[in-house]
This record gives structure tokens, sequence and C-alpha cells, in this order.
């Protein structure tokens, strides 16, 4: 351990009994729970990975999660698996026919998008679920796919206590306004532009 | 289902096609695979939880996670309860004592930091583990518990085929420069400005 230097040391203590002081009073001024709309987005990595990091805290506190994936199908079987060791915890909705440039169909897209949407309807009617994923949703109303109006209007309207976590970049203005709690994934630096390729157990 | 103008899915048929074209040529100029160190930084929500859901996709793929809490050891306790599932594939170590300004003591905080430093170590060395995650690393840098050079040097010295994913706020420089892919989780919105407090499941 490096010496320290007792002044240093108190000042250190003084700093820090102040920071707990305000935040204390922070805490205290808190008292509302809510089921919160969360939403992330952005163009760095992370924002799916993150839902399905909540849904591990969800699990961790005896709850139950829905996730329903409107685009990306192939993607993020990693997850999938480890979840599926919940059971019945875990309802995975693979509704996405795949990323929008591999169908290369608009109806056919449209179509997927709808039926997920009807899925994530019925999960979020469920009280079974305290946690309901809507994977790269954003993603579907960017392409108009589904309206923006009519799906946002719904999870404003969710029953009471139900989180719900909507991923994709591109998040509508209306999907902002009426989330909670919005986290934009910024892209500081990625390895593909070293070359590196996309690897089991990071990106899938 | 919306009608859909013939001309109007034409384009879009063209436009995906071109935009597979140009994702199929990136994806086979990838070729590279590399232990990568992955740093979620910022200010944002998701950090940790992000890491936590890149050792969900682990262990889907077969394989272990090492854990290493640096600084909030009463946090998290959700992720490690449903992690603790997985058995001997998870090592989860709370080294830290909490939040820095809990314990209001410079030599306990450095004193633990090392400790967490000297385990991450061995879990770093150990073949067993495909993923390390040092959360909140960055905060024991940051207050400078631990030496930058020494860290970041161990890091790029990884062995070969490792993932590290150090989490915390204020990323240094040197950690930012030696990592592969950095992510800065902003905050947009926040429901605690809103009176929500913090609730199980999401926040911890």
């Amino acid at each position: 351990m490096p010496d320290i230097d007792p002044a240093a040391a108190e000042r250190h203590r003084a700093k820090m009994a102040n920071r707990k002081r305000v935040q204390d009073e922070e805490v205290a001024s808190k008292t509302r729970e809510k089921g919160l709309l969360i939403v992330h987005t952005g163009p760095g990595k992370g924002k799916s990975t993150a839902a399905f990091g909540l849904a591990l805290r969800t699990l961790g506190r005896g709850g139950s999660v829905g996730v329903v994936q409107f685009i990306k199908g192939a993607w993020e079987t990693g997850e999938r698996t480890a979840l599926e060791t919940f059971g019945d915890r875990v309802s995975w909705h693979t509704m996405g026919e795949g990323f929008t440039w591999e169908t290369q169909d608009l109806s056919r897209d449209v179509a997927a998008a709808e039926r997920a949407w009807s899925r994530a309807e019925e999960l979020m009617a469920d009280p079974r679920f305290g946690l309901v994923i809507l994977d790269e949703l954003n993603i579907a109303l960017r392409y108009d796919y589904l309206d923006t109006a009519t799906v946002v209007g719904a999870l404003a309207g969710r029953r009471e206590g139900l989180h719900v976590v909507v991923t994709g970049r591109n998040a509508r203005p209306a999907m902002i306004e009426a989330a909670d709690l919005v986290t934009e994934m910024a892209l500081v630096k990625h390895h593909f532009a070293a070359g590196v390729k996309a690897q089991p157990g990071i990106e899938f």
C-alpha cells in the first residue's frame, strides 16, 4: 500500500462525508415506485446486452421476464440459451426474420413486425411478467413497419408496475418523450475497425 | 397490414440488397479473432448491466466468467443471485466495501482496491475463464486507489483469447487507449429526476 499523508486522508474523509450527506438526502427524496419505460438507443454497443442484464436482475429478484425480438432473429443466441436455464420464468419470442437487409421484402418485414407487436401486447398484459424486453422495436418504428403513435400509446398505458425496456438505434422522439429512463450508447472505439471479427460470447 | 405500393416495395428491396452487399463485404473483411478489452464508461446507466449481459452471452456459449467488484459491494445483488444458477461457471468476488462515500477512509479503500486487483490478476491468469468482468475498476483508478500504468499494463498483457470488461465512469485515457471496444453510456433522461426511487429488479 502507498504511504498516505494524514492530511490527505482527512481531506478525503471530509469530502466523502459530505458526498454521503448529499447522497442520503437525494435517496430520501425519491419515494415513488413506478413501472419504468426504459429506452436503450444510440449507435454504440450494449443496448440489447444491457437489457438482458436487466433480465438477469429481475430473475435474481424472483421475477419473470418476457422477450420479443422484433428484428434480429439470428442474433443473441448466447443470451437466449443462458436464459433458458430459468425455465418458464423467461418467455422468449423471436419474431423478426433477421436483419432488414436480409429479407429485402417490405411486406414480409411489416407482417413480421405486426406479429411481434401482437406478442408484445400479450406479454405486457400478462401479470406474470415484471419486465418485458422489446428488443429492436426502435428499428421497426424507424422503418415504419409499425405506427409509432399506436405503439407509444400502448407503452404509455402499460399496466402499473410493469417495467418495459425498448432497444434499438434511432429511437423516435415520441418514444424518448414517453420514456422514464433513456440511455444513449455512444461508440467511442470499435474493434471491427481493427479487422477483428464478430466472436461467440461477445457479439452473439 | 397497410397497403404497400409496389414501387415502394421495389425501392426497399433494391436499397436492402445494396445494404446486404456492403454488409457481407464488411463481414468478410474481418478475419481476426482476439480476446477483447472492452470498456463501458460514461455517466449513463447500463455500464455494469451490459457487462453482466455479456456474462450471460458467454455462459450461453458454454464458457465461464469471473467477476470482481471493485467498489460497490452492496449493489448488483440481483445479478449475483441469478448468476449463481450457473454454479461454478461463475466466480464472483465482491471486494469493494461499498461506495467510496460510505467508507470515508482512504487507506481502507486503497487496501480493498489492492485486494480486488490481486483477485483480478488470479482470475485473468486462470484459463478456465473466457470472460473476466472488472466492475467499477475505473472508479478505483480515478481515485488513485491503484496505479493506472500498472493496471493498464497488466490488462494489455492479458493471455490470448481472454475477454475483459472494465466498467465505471471516467475511464482513464490510458484505459481507452488500450481498449479494443469502448462504449460511453450517456444519460438522456432519468426517472430519479421525477422522484422515482431505486427499485429491485431495476437498480439492484
